[in-house]
């Protein structure tokens, strides 16, 4: 992959520089597929309006785009990336395999997605295929099999519900970006779409891959987006949670040493809780100095840094002890300290406000972010801290738990 | 992989032809690791008493050998595997690398698990190796990373209590077998430890392999022995369950059909519940012309027949829709029909006896089962029908949700 | 009780009827202590937004009201009730007893709540009293075992926030009530204030009670509203559920038939299905002959008939055994059919509408219902079926799993 | 109640000391009933071989009777006590009503019950009665709605399978007992067949009842004797717990301070956990100074002391703070410290013993106590301390995690 030059060069310096590029994915086909029956399977606590969703989602792109924010589009990308000769067959040739979809059935699902125009076959690919998408005209007595199947197998192509939280798949950290091998197999596909967008689309092909490809198994090396911030100044923060590993962590932080693209990982070691599923569910940036987070998951964190070693494997790791994962940060910032916001109200409304993604906040410029709308005691205290809160309508876009840091993944960010 | 000529040659004509070979693992160190907070994720329903299971499994292992069955244990083959040249090296290259143990870890557990006589090793590559079994001489500072970490990755290798289970890891059909994907991550190890057997073991090296391979990813074809069952004339019975997928099902059958090794392969399409976890754990043969069933989910089951084609794929499906698969089952075996024995006892009875794999027989010869003892009403039955029913203490062994069928591997087997 | 004359008879005549008086009960204090961790305890799937539900709530309310229905609020009807002599001190001698506060905790207790005014003692009342709830001067060295203790016991008086479902608590059928049993343990103080509001709020004292009484332990006998529809002609449904047994269904029969209240209860034994809590879950009445239902479910129910008996117990069951529930109703209704509008959409669309209250409607006259916004198929079907479809605003309000049958209790409603 | 002369005091004055009479249930047909469907429901974790259980549970039962203990066993006093004239009324007035087994059933249920000998009319009251135990000439129209009703409700009377620990129901503190609300509704028959034995039986009339009476309703009073420990010296453990609330643990107390019975309660208040469902899975006393106790829990213990109060409600609680609760209770029988015998092995095999009751001792005299043969690494310790330990077989009795100290319910027991 090698850069083309007309581009501005994309690059993540900070988590609250101003946003300068931005990925997304509308909500879509994806969700009009989850049920209650298949909603833990895919990951969601329940299902969501869909048209309503994508109302709310189309409102959040364009208060960033009214914020001065280029917002780049999932389905777009992938649709536009289905049309550079070459991606459609080498993305086919991976996912409508025997493997994947069934033997007896690959030539007449490779056949009905051929004969789709790029945007239908970008819907697909991110929504799904279900046996009853097939048109007759490609059915053949191989599919009374896959309809007896369960789950996931009764689909041609599993939906990818989660691609909404593009945050995850790929991190752009400084100026490269790692294709991040996600915990959950219901969510392995979304980091191959990725791949297929920066290997073949004009705006994308020709970027620096720090570390990660979908092609490869990663065993217990998954790394999510969410529990990943480059804050600057050579500094990563990185979560060490159920689903970002010390097998990746340590991997990644090798690879940004061995780039000099960072000096220092700053590993957050999550309690062994299921609310605290990624960092960026009880800590995120609101200002260059100022941070919100859930304290009853925050004072759990044990800190340790990552630092570059001569030596195999080329990273030093040192056990912070008791220092608070807070002025640990603020430390490698080069600042006295950190202001703190907390989440808002009593011990039942900062429960609530955890679980409805109140600190998941993402900035656009420093003292500039957005949030859910509904966590207004969250949202006061930081506007009382000279914070300015943009709100997202939260009622069905949180149902699937993650926020507005959740549901973007910049490109271009400048530095603090 | 070549043949060598001096033993006999391995492979599984029937489910009740005189068993001459098998394959067996013992309880062990995996076992000890089992706790309530890891049971469900290492996919146990409760904690076993291991001293106790060992009895009980080394009793089994006596009385099979009393019928004439060579027995052979997973702990010995691999620490006999572990002795031959290059063994190790192959092993320990897949298993302990930066994705598995991590970066920093690599090579100080590599000299550790060097240091070990193959029969330790080989105790550790089932059993998992803990932070807490690396001794102070090959400890530093990256271990307090994995202390900090969650479940699996805790261990530097994970534990795989479900060895105990060798039906599912690896099968016999007629003269190849098959290396399977199973569909629990937290069981692909398993089949890594049998590929080395099958690559360096002078008894087993040189096999024919039909399918299947653990260096690769196979997707949504996950196949488990459990539900694959070769009844003999070329008729191999597979239930297309939540862990035995139709994506693998097809491929395997057409894989038999290119070989010539088979002519049909009948599906019964699990109905979608939990209990019915494997076709085995519902359906097993005791006799030639005789099955014990568990009637409230085989009464569910539908059934497909996949035969051979001269076309790509290979395979033929035909949907026999409403006819009993104990039906399809006997036409295929030219009997005039299957006598059958149902889970004994009321209602209360005999969903318990199932649970407790009332139904998971295993024989040595045509009418000579193994099952478990606390099954009394089922056992009777067998034996009022003239089956000659041996028993194994189930108190313990029974806690993984697996019996006789399940806890055993057949190697050689007679057609009948 | 004994009627007073000023006011209308209060009955309810059949399902479809013009509603004349209803009662709901507001969104409040009860759902601002709903947090992630002890929802499920509470029965609610999901915490909500609490002051939009409110204003959700009240936009229905309006609309109701704007249909000429007059709308009462148990908060209101609540606080009214503290207002008569006698009434705070029935209920509080019942809620504020050692059995419930604690020892040591009941007389400060009392004493705070004595000092609050009608309004906000029917606050606590419903939206439950934590201990950080009770000011300094009421706080004694007794408090500190309460803060320790766990789930329900943490709190003086554990919030209610299923009274959000009047429909469930007491049933109008035909001109006398039901004072409900409630299967859960958490809803049973629900029963115990709308026995206050019977036993003194002028309004509603004196109204004749066929059957139950929350000071009662009525064992099996659990009984829920939204399993009940008093159809007209004579005739109640009723669905045996999980939650409404035959124990509390064939006293209520029976008491029916003994009152000449009605003669024909129709038994809808619903399959033993999780997702089929409520009958109105799954079944309501859109028009005199027109219903909506789910048919993945209905498909499965049961049906009996309940008819007086001259002998003892009084009721004569008749087990319809494969009739369709739809024709027995529709024959006991004197109808030649019932014209059915089923769950709208796809498998997956239709999935996601049953369990978003999709067949969950409440009518204001025959042919004009409210369900929520978020189910455009079945709305859309509905209209076409010539049905008055007005909207609820269901983001909030549908996290209970309920809609607007299940937040409506009637009072009044006329026969068809 | 009045005392007969004739027979010994009964009362419990220790947990060591000299065990003289106890009361024990064996496994039988509740047990029979359990099944993987409704394990949970009956609070279960796993299905048992009954037959297997019932000698494990006659083997313990042999060994206390060779210990010079009298073992009273329940099936037998509920038998002895339906021979009493009035008893079988008393019981069956209770049990055989319109809310337990349905309107149109009770006859026939009854009659049914009328015509059994007592010891088959006890198994039954502990075991349960299904509609199919009825015979036909007991069966009307009415059964048919049972059939199809769910859970608990499919029975005319739901088995008990708790009875086997006997420990909850009632607890002998000095010379006086507790009849206990149980916490689960599924237990709370348990509670009034024993009230059936100590109003009729002739050796139980007349013993003193210091609290509580399953003829009324306790709501958040709920009391399990697992919580309850008489120490010796007027001082009683109880554990604050899920199912031990301070609501009965306060009314307990003045009880036993009005009538003298004690003067010093030390309350466990137990962290929120499902782990730590009664205080005797995490601490039992092993000799006059020494108990075994599992540090994971009891780490976490937050300590109370009540205390007699002149003033109503006549308690006085005392926050002991950070003070360990086994210096709390040493200091209380005024010993210089307890030995502690904490549970065996490393971190996996000591979560394993804590789970399979390992630290769940019951004593029949200072320094000798019964414990499951199980957990022999904690069994080990308490040897070396010099404990002499006798072992019960656990591995079907086990499974309802419960072990030797659940199972006995002292009836006299010697002062230290």
């Amino acid at each position: 992959m090698t850069r083309q030059d007309s581009r501005p060069a994309y690059g993540v310096h900070s988590e609250v520089g101003r946003l300068r590029k931005v990925l997304v994915c509308a909500p879509g086909l994806a969700h009009r597929r989850l049920t209650p029956t298949n909603a833990e399977e895919l990951l969601f606590d329940d299902v969501m309006w869909v048209e309503n969703a994508q109302r709310d989602h189309a409102d959040f792109v364009d208060k960033l785009r009214g914020r001065g924010v280029e917002v780049v589009e999932l389905h777009d990308l992938l649709a536009q990336t289905m049309s550079v000769p070459g991606a459609r067959d080498w993305l086919l040739d991976r996912k409508i395999t025997a493997n994947e979809v069934g033997l007896g059935l690959v030539d007449t699902t490779r056949a009905f997605l051929e004969s789709l125009d790029p945007a239908r076959l970008a819907e697909h690919l991110i929504g799904g295929l279900a046996t009853t998408d097939l048109p007759d005209a490609y059915r053949t007595g191989h599919i009374a099999l896959a309809r007896e199947s369960t789950g996931a197998r009764e689909y041609l192509m599993p939906p990818l519900p989660n691609t909404l939280y593009t945050r995850d798949t790929t991190c752009w950290l400084y100026g490269g970006l790692t294709l991040n091998p996600l915990y959950w197999p219901a969510r392995h596909d979304e980091t191959l779409l990725m791949k297929a967008v920066y290997a073949f689309h004009p705006d994308f092909a020709g970027s620096t891959v720090w570390w990660g490809d979908p092609e490869l198994d990663w065993g217990q090396a998954t790394f999510e987006g969410g529990d990943i911030m480059p804050v600057g100044g050579g500094v990563v923060l990185m979560g060490m949670s159920e689903r970002t590993s010390r097998q990746a962590i340590t991997q990644v932080a090798a690879a940004l040493f061995r780039n000099g693209a960072a000096e220092h990982v700053i590993v957050a070691g999550m309690p062994k809780l299921r609310s605290a599923m990624h960092l960026d569910t009880v800590f995120t940036f609101a200002d260059r100095d100022l941070v919100t987070l859930y304290p009853a998951i925050m004072d759990g964190v044990h800190t340790f840094s990552l630092r570059p070693a001569d030596q195999a494997p080329g990273i030093e790791p040192v056990d912070e002890g008791a220092r608070p994962f807070v002025d640990v940060v603020a430390k490698a910032l080069r600042l006295p300290g950190l202001r703190v916001v907390e989440t808002g109200g009593d011990v039942y409304a900062s429960e609530r406000q955890q679980w409805d993604s109140g600190n998941n906040a993402v900035a656009v410029e420093p003292g500039v972010v957005f949030t859910y709308d509904r966590n207004t005691q969250t949202n006061t205290l930081l506007r009382k801290a000279g914070v300015e809160v943009i709100t997202i309508v939260g009622a069905e876009l949180g149902r699937g738990r993650g926020g507005g840091h959740c549901m973007t993944c910049p490109i271009i960010r400048d530095p603090v």
